[in-house]
């Protein structure tokens, strides 16, 4: 049945584009895009500067993409997109199921198909596991988003607590923001490696969020040790669609002209 | 007619995205995205790195767009998307019509729907020019899409000539670049200021390309004076969309990770 619809809405469209004198097609009403791509709401460099406003309804992110990571309107925890369903780790630490009407400032979402498996069964620490993604996928100048089903021995993450207005820039949050250490955990890695060329846009590099199976916690991962798992990753990525949030005031007026490669990595990475 | 089309097809679409348990849509077949917005060809840094492989087809590339500009295969010219017609100026300073089979390895288009109108009636130089924008449209962090028709008093252009592998960078090239002086000229600007975000990406500012009216030439606008015109601006971009070469062994190969702003800078800029 499922199938049967997409061929419909394909077959529609088709005709539709192919109907002479149709030649303005690209000015039609807003639809989902195409696969095999990236989905990002905003810029990380807008989230750094403050802009913490609602750009997008989750229902709306859902469309582009059943996996994911990013935020929430006010920075008010960490997300996790997981086959379909939004997951937000507060600064208590817990794990909530947000409302789709809930808006996100940043985030990044994909439809997880993924074209690479390797099964993890010796303990890996973060900096190893990097090193096997990059060896079963060296193309740095492409995407991979990554997912990974596993027991961990030591997972540390971050959530940050939510901000009122006028927000501060987000390295003056994580100065204070809430870590957790968890030990013996099982749960799940989501993120994304992006390749350099995406600086003062997404995060280049590696950005993965955890969530642990039992819901008892996760957040943004800054360090881990898996003792064993299932990698899966998708590779397969032919555009980056940004979704500029071109009414928002904030937005407008935030300073998206200077270098804040130094404020990402300390907002990024464990200190 | 067009328009009742276009809304069957978004109604036909909504019906279909609203079915129950459709929830892998944006798996579905690639399809011309959504309007109001900017789609790209790979990333100016590859451009600048020497990547000059054709990416995409010029009969793709009008889905996305009938106003533009890039260039073509090999570094073959500068591309002229106007009113959905391809013109290519190459190194012998002339105008040619691409076939649609010709590919691209960097171009930005859009689909071109002027919100901000304004007559120029006294002679305005470069500067003055993007001063009078800048004015009009003083929001840096967006996107604005740029269209003049007017009569210039002078017109610096360039072009570029088609290169052979293995291909030199951007910045050797333009180094020998051909260069175009006209007098008392009719023709359209077309063209893009960009939000510095992009940066590595596309070029940050104004990139603008001209056509002469009775198609005696054009290119890559260094300098101009403007004599009387009407300028028509598009500033509705709700997001860019860059496709990536993701099965390009040039574009995977390359440098992207170095700043290039200083070449970008060289190329760009009359010298």
């Amino acid at each position: 049945m499922k199938r049967r619809q997409v061929c419909l809405a394909a077959a529609l469209l088709l005709a539709v584009f192919a109907l002479p004198g149709c030649r303005t097609a690209f000015h039609a009403a807003p639809l989902p895009i195409q696969p095999g791509g990236i989905t990002q709401v905003a810029t990380i460099d807008a989230l750094l500067a403050g802009v913490y406003d609602g750009h997008m309804s989750l229902a709306t992110l859902k469309q582009y993409g059943d996996f994911g990571i990013g935020t929430f309107e006010g920075l008010d925890g960490e997300m996790i997109l997981l086959d379909g369903v939004f997951y937000k780790v507060r600064a208590d630490g817990k794990v909530y199921l947000p409302d789709l009407t809930e808006k996100t400032p940043f985030a990044s979402v994909t439809g997880f198909e993924p074209d690479i498996e390797a099964a993890i069964e010796k303990p890996l620490d973060m900096q190893a596991f990097v090193e096997l993604v990059d060896g079963l996928f060296p193309r740095q100048n492409s995407f991979c988003a990554i997912l990974v089903r596993g027991d961990f021995t030591r997972m540390r993450t971050r959530s940050v607590p939510m901000q009122q207005k006028p927000y501060p820039p987000l390295a003056e949050v994580t100065k204070n923001q809430p870590v957790f250490d968890f030990e013996n955990i099982s749960g799940v890695l989501v993120g994304f490696r992006s390749p350099d060329f995406v600086k003062g846009v997404n995060v280049p590099g590696y950005h993965i969020h955890f969530l642990a199976d039992d819901l008892s916690g996760g957040g943004h991962v800054l360090n881990f040790e898996l003792k064993k798992g299932l990698l899966k990753m998708d590779t397969d990525h032919g555009w980056l669609n940004i979704h500029l949030p071109a009414q928002s005031e904030a937005f407008a007026e935030s300073d998206l002209s200077s270098d804040r490669s130094h404020e990402l990595e300390s907002v990024e990475k464990e200190r």
